[in-house]
């Protein structure tokens, strides 16, 4: 039954990593549309999006099973609502992606504004975060989780000189005020990404540093 | 030992309500805030935020504990993770409304740039559907939680309808960029009120009509 049980959580972890990597791409793929006008890419992003969808219901039913089946010990009960809560982050990151194509799809029908340089960095730091956070969650792993959190910062920080530079634009040309618009926009869909990434850091600090569950209540 | 569960049951569902009660005000002083240029009501925004971060962690552990002591049948299983994820939705739609007030504070140091008409409906609306999609969990109704999923279709067109509004602001006058920005922004946080309505539906659709977790796996 125990090695039941862990090959089954085994399991559990790689469908995560699974649905990370997944997510990473669609948005490496989503800026990509963007930055290098690339339409044939927006369906690929639409069509991982319902895998992902798919995947949340598989691991969703996964950590139902292994509690029921299994009825695992406070650290492992701890860790499996926690791969419940990752698994809604990871969906909901991925998202982004989708509402980002979705509004490369307008900006891809007029010229573009200026060279892209903040949006593929701010692309690139938020998927090494969601990359990291869920590899410090299927480690279990707190330090790994705290280096995440402080490069939210950094986002943040992208994302305020974007929405400077991208106000100017919008004061000194009218013409301009609905693309700026759209890619303040997606600046912050990335900063969203950043987000989910450090929602599932936090998490997996109260997983492995939280109260045990056996120590109290009742 | 099934009473104590009911019971225990019973306290997560009211803490979950009394979670939601939090947030709705704060989305609602929030807007008060913007909307009458009352400075005051920021600090309770503030304040509030704090009550419902700890309230997380406790509902957090109930859930825990539910599951750790009673070992509770699948569709109870299946009910108590959903209040852990409907939890985490509460936690971050209450964080919207801080996000609001980080903007108004700014906004508060201007003149207005016009009398408010949408943003207030967006709020009556997100709040409504926050009530709803509560209620419709702790009562395990799909057909409410539906009702919910249709009300945010609304929310969304009422979101770009201020957006077409405010992007003629900026580009009339370039004076109006930076609050005509945030305000923009700010019916983006009203909207995301409304997607963690959504999925506190989905997920309600979910915990009562999904498959019964014993049926399969393993």
């Amino acid at each position: 039954m125990q090695r039941h049980f862990d090959e089954e959580l085994q399991t559990l972890k790689v469908q995560l990593m699974r649905m990370s990597a997944l997510a990473e791409a669609m948005i490496a793929e989503a800026v990509k549309a963007l930055v290098e006008r690339d339409e044939k890419v927006i369906a690929t992003v639409y069509a991982r999006e319902k895998e992902v969808n798919h995947l949340q219901v598989v691991i969703d039913e996964m950590c139902l099973t292994l509690i029921a089946l299994h009825q695992p010990a406070a650290g492992d009960l701890r860790f499996i609502l926690g791969a419940a809560k990752t698994n809604s982050d990871l969906e909901r990151l991925a998202d982004q992606a989708v509402n980002i194509v979705d509004k490369a799809k307008a900006l891809l029908e007029e010229p573009p504004l200026r060279p892209f340089t903040i949006i593929p960095r701010m692309a690139t730091l938020a998927r090494t975060m969601v990359r990291d956070s869920l590899h410090a969650f299927v480690n279990r792993d707190p330090a790994q989780s705290r280096a995440v959190l402080l490069r939210d910062d950094e986002l943040d920080q992208l994302k305020r000189d974007i929405t400077v530079e991208l106000s100017e634009f919008m004061r000194q040309d009218p013409a301009s005020v609905s693309r700026a618009l759209a890619l303040i926009l997606i600046a912050r869909n990335l900063e969203r990404v950043g987000d989910h990434a450090t929602n599932i850091a936090e998490n997996t600090i109260f997983v492995v540093e939280g109260r045990d569950v056996r120590h109290h209540g009742g």
